[in-house]
């Protein structure tokens, strides 16, 4: 009778379905790792006329292959550059090089982007039958976008609740939101996140340009665990 | 001195910018020349997969013509079709017969469509800077999607707040929610809304079908409020 309970519950578990929004990167790699732990994954991706949109797109489909998801969904955002603002998506605004020091809200700010991507989520899973959605988002860390607080994600997930049917319940889990990216690297290397997979550069898609916002970030944190990032660098700050 | 300050208030008036989400229906038109009396309009539509998406976006160019909207902006949410769910999108899905007095939520509802819509709207006023979204959602006569909920708004409005620059204080107006469609009718032949532009049609783009739920709220509006409507309909519950 306990085993008949056991066999139970890990069906159960297996049952549960997570829908992750997944960019490609460490953050992305790292929650999927975890969201997969809680049972099967349907992994989402958007591109939204970013710079590097095909590099990421590559890395989203090698994490999805390498984790098994049993969904993915790669949706199209691009009048996100047309509406612009940000120097993710407007040519015209330079990618500065990084300054992960500042208080100011960084010209990468894709305004509201994070809305976005979860109504994106947040639809799926209700078609879906899935319990959570997962976004790797890290509040602290230097990133200062207002659409990475913590705050705003229980808003939102208040918002999801009121504006989809009664029976519907959806979580929205960040596991990474008090983390820094040294606890991001040192988590993932202990639980096999396939970090080798993931792209992080807001500038190039060949090799990573090393002086970004988001490579000086990845950096930063793999100096701090005093590990080795895999992936190969155009130039880092040792040259 | 009493002259400049009108004058003054008269420029700041007009300097003031509203989105407005338009699909192309009652509703929206209404609530784009209600926006009007605020100052300038920059409309916004959404192609998302629906049956009669060419004839909506007519109907919004023709409203923003005549309105004479300052900005305005089509965003493509086909992925809305992918992720399915509904049987605006979903062609295996028939649109039913009108019932507009069933409490269930009808299979026309779209998992989560409206927080798209504002998602877009919030992006679009923070780039913009414009002080306002409007949204045409009317939360009873029927309708009974949960995302037309006040509640629903009130709450998005929190979230939009939060996951925006601190400087950005955008407000989600809904000036027709406790509105019946009687009460739209009425008050559109009052203020010159062109409803004779819009459409309404789940189903039909060259004449609206006067059979579903949508052609039946808008016939029904219409009889209430004894005037007739300018389109046209194949069948109407009078023959």
């Amino acid at each position: 009778m306990e085993y008949d309970l056991i066999i139970w519950m890990h069906n159960k578990e297996k049952e549960n379905l997570s829908v992750v929004l997944t960019s490609g990167g460490l953050d992305s790699a790292l929650t999927a790792t975890i969201a997969k732990q809680e049972g099967d994954l349907a992994l989402l991706h958007a591109n939204y006329g970013q710079r590097t949109e095909a590099r990421e797109l590559k890395s989203f489909h090698d994490l999805a292959d390498h984790l098994g998801a049993k969904e993915r969904l790669v949706i199209d955002l691009s009048f996100l550059k047309v509406i612009g603002g940000s120097a993710l998506t407007d040519d015209e605004i330079e990618v500065p090089l990084g300054d992960i020091k500042s208080k100011e809200i960084p010209i990468t700010y894709v305004p509201f982007r994070n809305a976005h991507f979860l109504s994106a989520g947040i639809s799926w899973a209700e078609v879906l039958g899935a319990s959570s959605v997962f976004i790797g988002a890290v509040e602290e860390d230097g990133s200062g976008y207002p659409d990475c607080r913590d705050a705003f994600f229980d808003s939102f997930e208040e918002s999801a609740s009121l504006g989809t049917r009664p029976e519907t319940k959806i979580l929205i889990k960040r596991p990474l939101i008090k983390m820094r990216k040294k606890d991001i690297v040192e988590l993932g290397l202990r639980i096999n996140a396939p970090f080798h997979l993931t792209w992080s550069c807001y500038k190039d898609s060949l090799l990573a340009c090393g002086e970004c916002d988001s490579c000086l970030l990845r950096l930063r944190g793999f100096e701090e665990a005093g590990v080795g990032d895999k992936i190969k660098y155009k130039k880092t700050i040792r040259g």
